[in-house]
């Protein structure tokens, strides 16, 4: 392609901390290869994963700069490579995650913890360049969907050829590759409720959401959410959560015990922690009740440490697990995602805010500061 | 009954904190309910729980002194409740530990993560007295079988009459009850490992022996033990083990870096960590591959903590799973351990020392200081 795509560019991030994106324009620096699919995308969500990854140091994770973000892309395909299978051109695609294929857990089916995940981070730095030549990193989760148009790795497309009728469904579900997918799965596949289980989930970002539905949509009897911005918690209870905490009037010491008195002291058998605070994780483990399992979905900053009360957690018998991406095939959960979605049991779409492309920092700001879950990027 | 009971009887533990036994006798102080069996103990395996939960002062976990420890009993039926079904008058018994029957996790299968699990710690204190007619508590792991005679729950009855042939057969099987249960069936039911996984497991007592012997039995490409008495590293490699590490001679600082020279680099699946000592828990978790499970079956002293590098375990997406007496019913685990010992595929029996029960104080001792591994109290 020798014309120019507009795209979100993350530079360096500052001193602050704090990710340095604009809003520009990128060519692709080389040919398609086999396994690869070039998409001209539709739209774009923004996920708090491209803010934390393009918020740390170059090196930090194999991570380089310039670099296209973005990992909730949809759009149509315009090209396809030799070998790709999954869709032809013209199919309209949700795009997710790669991995390789190849490894153990690939193998058994359980590609979100691929032993290469790590290439969903590192990305490719021969995809991109820009007008004056500069090298930009693309293939961010095998999709860098952060560009009008991109090269996407065939591993990170779900063809949703039947499951779409029109550019405008095809716009409003990119999302669905990544954070409602990954709250969702989680309860789907590492939970894995019954109707007499009590689920808490802390954190209400579009991951806390998924969660949130797929635990109404399973029948949990009790839902509890917790969030520190009262507005997203009145939205959780419209979209199934029977109980709220406002963490942002309490002391952390305390939050076990609150959890203890919404339930009357009932038995937690389930948390989703979705926000990656050290000291949250600690207390909502502590709050977890006997043999209950805790999946972590919250990534914190590296070298993040907890003191974690091992004593209790052996005696208490409770289960730790890390959560990524859903725990199952996202060919498999975007589809049945979709299928709630249309039977009105999975309404994302209130979660929504659509912005034009250009206006990516206005929409970044907008899910910081709490007004919206989800932003969108249309292209 | 009102003849005396040979028995050993934990009272409160020394300030120094090691566990107060006395051999002496005890005598029924109530006849039998309808849920419980009288048995005439033919054997006892001595378990570090034992020792561990006679160490802690009254109160602590509910604990009552004096009690009769025991849970690694095995004997014959003298006499049955009225609503007992497991086993009749005559029938030869492995006794395990006791659960409620009724709470969720029970009727899920799930009966040694039993939310009232406590019942086998806390005891029963109305069981026995002394000829002096001081209350003695019975019904430790719903048996007390430290005891020639005791009343047991049948929750804790595994009927092996169709498993022995003799009562020298049986005085071997007492230890399956617990120890190597609970190692052998960890792998079994909370790994599943196939043969293509490396398991590393620490503290080669009976638990971590059981682990070793079932891994091996299932075929895994390595297995590596780790203990800190020489003695025991060796009898681990002639049971299965492929590798050892005398933990007696690092630092326990490049504990992950000696596995990963073990093992050239290559990813370890799954940790089965025996000890309870909470640095050797973070050493092993850090030591664990990616998406790796460690399965925590040593309890830690109440109250104790450790230092998680929660960035870590959730970015290498590892499940941290403590595992109780075999994650498995009782019921089914130990007649697998009888009928793989027949097969000569779980030789338990090389790891016992039979002592007479007047002796308990001298067998405790040579489990202590890791002459024998599982020190057997013949009644």
């Amino acid at each position: 392609m020798s014309m120019e795509s507009p795209a979100v560019i993350a530079l360096i991030p500052s001193e602050a901390g704090g990710p340095s994106w604009r809003f520009g324009s990128v060519k692709f620096a080389r040919p398609l290869r086999e396994t690869e699919l070039k998409i001209r995308m539709v739209s774009t969500g923004i996920c708090h994963t491209d803010i934390f990854l393009s918020s740390l140091p170059p090196g930090t994770l194999d991570i380089t700069y310039p670099k296209v973000m973005g990992h909730e892309g949809a759009g149509y395909v315009e090209e396809v490579g030799s070998a790709v299978s999954v869709a032809n051109v013209g199919d309209p695609v949700v795009l997710s995650y790669t991995f390789c294929q190849s490894c153990k857990l690939c193998k058994a089916g359980q590609e979100s913890y691929c032993l290469d995940f790590d290439r969903n981070v590192a990305g490719d730095a021969s995809v991109f360049q820009t007008s004056q030549g500069e090298r930009v990193a693309g293939k961010f989760f095998g999709q860098s969907s952060f560009s009008a148009f991109s090269i996407v790795d065939e591993a990170s497309v779900v063809n949703v050829k039947d499951k779409v009728t029109a550019p405008e469904e095809l716009k409003l579900l990119s999302p669905l590759g990544c954070g409602f997918l990954t709250g969702a799965g989680a309860v789907l596949h590492s939970a894995k409720p019954s109707s007499d289980d009590i689920v808490l989930i802390t954190g209400v970002g579009a991951v806390g959401f998924g969660a949130i539905m797929a635990a109404k949509n399973l029948g949990c009897r009790r839902i509890i959410a917790v969030d520190r911005v009262p507005g997203r918690l009145e939205l959780a209870k419209q979209l199934g959560a029977s109980d709220i905490l406002d963490t942002s009037t309490i002391e952390s010491a305390s939050f076990a015990e609150r959890i203890s008195a919404i339930v009357d002291g009932e038995r937690i058998s389930f948390s989703v922690e979705t926000t990656g605070v050290p000291t949250l994780i600690t207390s909502v483990i502590q709050a977890l009740g006997k043999r209950g399992k805790h999946i972590q979905l919250g990534l914190p900053r590296p070298g993040s440490e907890i003191t974690l009360p091992i004593f209790d957690v052996i005696n208490f018998q409770k289960i730790i697990e890390p959560g990524c991406m859903g725990g199952a095939p996202a060919a498999e959960l975007v589809p049945q995602l979709i299928q709630w979605w249309r039977d009105g049991s999975f309404p994302f779409q209130k979660l929504i805010q659509f912005f034009d492309a250009k206006d990516v920092l206005t929409a970044m700001q907008a899910m910081e500061d709490g007004t919206t879950i989800k932003p969108v990027l249309v292209w």
